[in-house]
């Protein structure tokens, strides 16, 4: 029987429970209500599975998945980052790494070990895993921000040439789904709900 | 170019958003919020990865997440039924059928039916990655439960007969954790948190 090695992953368990209360600025699609980290994580989850097949470059699905559910288990510590707060950068911050260790670290060492690595390789965006999720991460606010007359765009200010540099990394995971946001971002200027 | 069916599968991605609107019974570790269907799908698929190890039988690990992160997405048409509630059956009810073949049928032909088999498979729960998805969706309120004082045990008046006929599912996924379960069954009549 395992039950020591149980007992520190339902202690992980019960700590990544509060990944449901870490809020994002984005809302959900036609709605007011902001998403929180944890169904932001489940809605990329099942995107990066139905989206598969546009994927630029070989993937493997389940280290795909495996890495979006965890992308955000650091917010946990160090909170969400604003993609478009140029003050704090988005980037992997000394503060989250520090949070990777603490939280993953619940786990036995070897299962710690994968998902601080999984976590960083995710980070570093040089794998096409990497890369597909990124563009999971990319597509999921554009497609809730065009369903809300612009959303956190038009809420904090944000122009045509800051929005298309953060989602170009769609192409870089996907030339298909960049294809299909080019094009949203293109309407979204001609609505007048994504400013030049 | 694939931007037709594509096109298909943003539908649906944007359908799905709907399952954070969808509260179930149960409520957060430590806490008076109710959980919604989108949180306990990543929160399950999460529990898989790390619990992998104790599974009965060996496991498709990427089956199984899928398998959890669509399970309850019928929920958005048929809403969440309580387990405990003899009235409405909580098995495959029709209209979870019906929701089934809407929601999933909105994707492509092919991948509409293999996540509608997907389903199925979890819902008929006869072989051993169904099982243990299973265990998972048994465990998670558990712990939930048991960190709120008994929560809907002691809120809809369910005694230790009819849990643990409940959670004796997660024998079937994992003996290892149904013995850790049966613990926290057995320590939770001691408590007073559930009643003989």
């Amino acid at each position: 029987m395992n039950l020591e090695k149980l007992k520190k992953q339902i202690e992980f368990i019960k700590e990544i429970d509060k990944l449901k209360y870490i809020l994002r600025k984005t809302k959900l699609i036609n709605s007011d209500r902001n998403e929180n980290d944890a169904e932001h994580s489940w809605h990329l989850s099942v995107m990066a599975i139905v989206l598969a097949e546009h994927a630029n470059a070989p993937i493997d699905m389940l280290r795909v998945v495996k890495m979006l559910l965890i992308h955000d288990i650091v917010e946990i510590d160090a909170g969400d980052t604003f993609i478009y707060d140029a003050q704090k950068s988005h980037d992997n911050t000394e503060e989250e790494r520090e949070a990777a260790k603490r939280i993953f670290g619940i786990l036995p060492g070897d299962q710690a070990e994968e998902l601080l690595t999984l976590w960083e390789e995710f980070e570093e965006q040089q794998t096409s895993d990497a890369k597909f999720a990124r563009a999971m991460d990319r597509l999921e606010p554009l497609l809730q921000n065009t369903s809300n007359n612009g959303g956190t765009w038009n809420e904090f200010g944000v122009n045509y040439d800051k929005v298309y540099a953060k989602k170009y990394a769609i192409a870089h995971g996907s030339a298909t789904i960049w294809e299909y946001a080019e094009q949203l971002l293109n309407e979204s200027v001609e609505k007048g709900i994504l400013k030049r």
